[in-house]
């Protein structure tokens, strides 16, 4: 099993290569009779482009969606949708060069010895054009999820060392940002950093954060495909993610217990008011019906300006410089994919949660 | 899928509560032809009860693992090797009183919310209690990887703020540690700090890392089933783990890149040398050769003996205080916990691969 | 994937040998809230003994099923219900002879070659003692069912040349019938059938037949995972099982067109009324809320006391006789077994349908 | 999980609707380096076009495949071969008379009655399409079989009553002839028997028969992942497949034990020979190393010109004739399907294998 399929009711398995004829999806496990249109599923595509500035490769067209089945008059038909987005861009070129050596930080190397030998001219199936794939199968899941009252919103945390703060964050803006951060101030600090990466011919890392609301109580399955570990799997399939943590996530490890647990208050009426989040809404790997709060470590951009000791395919080692143009940071296109990879998880999760208990089957089957 | 099942190629299927009969695992696609005795999986459950001291609550036996399938004349079969551990202190006991409330922490009113009901004698699947099927078919798992060249070496990196250092770190200590810890100094830190736990009536959290040594390039599968994605979920699935990192893990995201892709020089006999593995040893989701790093996060335990407020099954909250004897950290329990499910996964992964190349099925079916 | 789990949503994992310490099955995704007593599960197993007499081996005690998780107060609690039954009958005994041949018509041969040796001392994992775990799972699956108003009835449809027929099918008889056949007239000529096979040493084959009532529309996956496919599967997985039926079966291949469709007519009240069921019930690998009606073909059982010539495992030739009693036929004790892989596939796909579309959903969740 | 991916290492996921943009099918396991052309592929699916003859639905334009992924330089790289074949024929018509009833012998109704509603412009998913993703799949599963020495054989044993002969059995003449029989008197009577057919407004059923060759010793999973049970799970899949056979199949229920059993004699130098294949080459689930047998019994066309009673959408029954040209016989389009599915089966067991032993292990990784 090369492992391209996620989810096991709710599944999506990706193909595609950087320089193949295109990348795409096949979600399989729709529910049947839900609305869709080509437009959810591209508006979701179109934030993986962040604002074309140069902090991100500008493409010059967008990546275009083609759903080839499982849509009938506007409606999800329960089997499966494919989804394929075309590559546009496959001039030929002279890629001599860059098969001579394995690019530092990325696959290269072990692509190559996993397989025998390795498709040169890019990342291959390590390419950030892999996740169009799943963001496309994330707008499937979140529409789904939309209708039954489930949204997840994610956005840049951190880029190098510019933080959003919880007190200034603004969920209007995470969208309008070119960086998709909530806090302004944050912003300001982190393109100032950006533009010193740039000079500096370097790049830099950072993290994303995905709060999914109105998940109902009980979602997850005990042991092993806990909520949580199923959402650490999908966040830590994605390139260039290294951490995972679930609400106060490293904090927690620092914490004491009495201050750790979320507690509770009676209310004047007497109802109760969960005090604080800090396991972010997931206790022993089920939802408790809080917000869920999940965050992604991400690398700095592997790929730089400045020059670089590289291993070569027959085993010296040489100093290389990679040409073209380098994003100095990928943080912000990670948004969507970790919102998507979210949404695929959850749906999933909440899928195998309809079979949980005897009132559920009665429900449908009665 | 309840998902008791981790594993595609070798599985484990673990059962138990904390309350009933007993605990258990049935371990799937061991290769066959493993000499296996029943002392290496009982030296693993044993590991799972530190130094009967102060910090860790006394049992006044061990956990005895009965071998009931799968093996013959002291050799794997190939087919499934089911393991019980029989639960010995079923003693009744009145329940009412814990009956009444969800545990601060714990995962009692989520079993509730999804199930309709709850064992509510004590914290059934979500006990810790769980995880001694996960170890014994971790003892399986690492029989098979030793004889493969590859070892797995997990430890207690941190409780609370104390900290272990790389520059002391003594791996001869490790088992000899009551806390399981490689560093005297941190180790000494560690123990006053669980003392000032106790005495204020709370508890600890900490980080466990495991160090997979000897495991070839290429295993890991690229898009979803990546190493490091598998052994993420792995790990969380752990109860009160909270995160994981790879590598240098969270510190990547303040990284730059220049300074984060690990670089190679030319030895003098030309040879190519890694100067450094930010990676941990992943690149793409595939094993690189070198060592691979990875950490969990774990919170406080949270059963603590000082009064907290606790929401009860009728709906109101109130003060409670949880009687008995509770361990001040679990963090060292959790190493070998930690351990077998690296074991679990990467050899999953490794049999995987097996089928990755037509010169592996060659070199097999020729 | 050493393949002891059947199931996606509902899960069964068996393990365990006919010379081991005993045999046993993990039932993952009870859905719960089920009210499940050890006497139903005992009841399953106990038909899997058919009337000790001169057709069946005796043995003198029951396999007692023992439960160690997965009940709390008389109800499933949603998580893994495991089943042992130990075995008692262990007595150390010569195998040197077996042990240096291949018993003509078992997986002796087979096994030695998958796995390089074999626990020669008995059908190891391809005993009909496997059997009973599923068996085990087969009682839990027909509760859940039991509980939505579905039925499943198998029953010996024939024993060699002596076939039940449709005119005489007695439902009552089944369980009374020592051969566990509807039709006395069919079981006398069976009788007479297998006296005659004892008398020249040789054994039957035969044919059984499983109904399922009650089922509702709806059920079956299309594509791969149809109701029929699931179902071959799961019929085809038990040993000695060389064919299996869907409806008309393999009669439909030598159909014409027009009379092999299920027609309608209109009821007096203008209801429609299915004229025939050729179909079994599935159409589109769907079930269309008809009876289902499968049927598997059992090979006679390869243990005869007369002599054969045999492979020895040191490559020759020579002539055997197997000592010790064999059953004449094995038909009737896989009566239960087929009923049990019935009821697991159906749950399963009853599971797995609950997520199939929206209106589904919002009757959970809303 | 819709249930539209088949296998476990080697798995193919397809999708597409008779009258969406197209059918596809993306093909995940596919061990690196195998060398392999689209026209390997485009062999395999003019496969399923027979010669254009009055037995067959003539189409103007092959069906043409067009490979988006998983090549490089002519090899496999080990990553998803995703295969669309895009839809020519997708002219706007009136529907609204085949939207009313539910074609007799389709599974028009149960898809109804699963999903709450109906693409009507066809089978949908379960229309004779679908199947060019499986065949597809099944070009790259035989071109890996093939490196391996192993090929596979499937011909059109019998259409009605006019069933091919073993002593007639001419392999060279199976892809000549245009029902694909390999027995030249049969293909003379069936081609009457189906004049016949068409003169009378009727179809014609009949059985497929695949030979697997070369297949090593070991391959199948004991208990439920059997070869056996695989390969009638993949038959069982195909529309239209209504009862599954291995090696001699029903007539094993009729036989006596030791008539069935294969027995040995030692040739002239001592060397065993195997003196029947009554089990078509599998004991306990696992190959032994002699030809496998499996045979499809295949119902006749649900679509005839002839009146017919259906039930409509509405409720009532009600007298229709389905316009169009109707085949009188579905069974030698679906030879290479039956091919296909066996193919992909067996590498998924073969890859599966891979793990199975320690000296398999040995052999990769040492």
């Amino acid at each position: 099993m090369a492992g391209s399929t996620f989810g096991t009711m709710f599944r999506i398995t990706t193909w595609g290569e950087s320089h193949g004829e295109g990348v795409g999806v096949v979600i399989d496990g729709v529910p049947a009779g839900l609305p869709l249109s080509g437009q959810q599923i591209q508006d979701y595509l179109d934030r993986r482009r962040p604002g074309r500035n140069k902090y991100a490769t500008a493409r010059s067209e967008a990546d275009e969606a083609h759903i080839l089945s499982g849509l009938f008059e506007g409606r999800t038909t329960g089997t499966p949708i494919s989804i394929a987005v075309y590559n546009k861009d496959q001039r030929s070129r002279d890629y001599s060069e860059i098969a001579s050596y394995y690019r530092p930080g990325h696959a290269d190397y072990t692509f190559d010895q996993k397989y025998g030998f390795r498709d040169y001219r890019g990342g291959g199936r390590s390419s950030g054009r892999e996740t169009i794939g799943r963001v496309a199968g994330g707008a499937v899941a979140a529409a789904v999820l939309a209708k039954l009252g489930i949204s997840l919103t994610a956005y840049t945390a951190s880029i190098g060392p510019a933080s959003c703060s919880p007190e200034r964050f603004d969920r209007a803006r995470i969208l309008e940002s070119p960086l998709y951060m909530p806090d302004e101030d944050a912003e300001k600090e982190a393109l100032a950093f950006l533009d010193e990466c740039i000079e500096n011919q370097t790049s830099a890392g950072g993290t994303v954060e995905c709060l999914i609301e109105g998940l109902p109580a009980g979602i997850g399955e005990p042991v092993f495909d806990k909520l949580d570990a199923e959402l650490g799997k999908a966040l830590l399939s994605v390139g260039a993610v290294k951490s995972v943590e679930i609400g106060d996530g490293i904090a927690a490890s620092l914490a004491l217990g009495h201050e750790n647990n979320d507690a509770y208050k009676a209310a004047p009426d007497g109802s109760p008011v969960k005090l604080s989040n800090h396991a972010g809404g997931i206790y022993g790997g089920i939802s408790d019906g809080s917000t869920i709060l999940v965050r992604a470590g991400i690398k700095p951009t592997p790929s730089v300006s400045r020059e670089q000791e590289a291993l070569f395919a027959d085993g010296h080692v040489d100093t290389i410089r990679i040409k073209g143009r380098h994003d100095p940071v990928i943080v912000p296109r990670a948004v969507v994919v970790a919102e998507s990879m979210c949404a695929v998880t959850v749906l999933d999760l909440l899928l195998r949660n309809a079979a949980a208990t005897m009132d559920h089957l009665r429900k449908i089957y009665e």
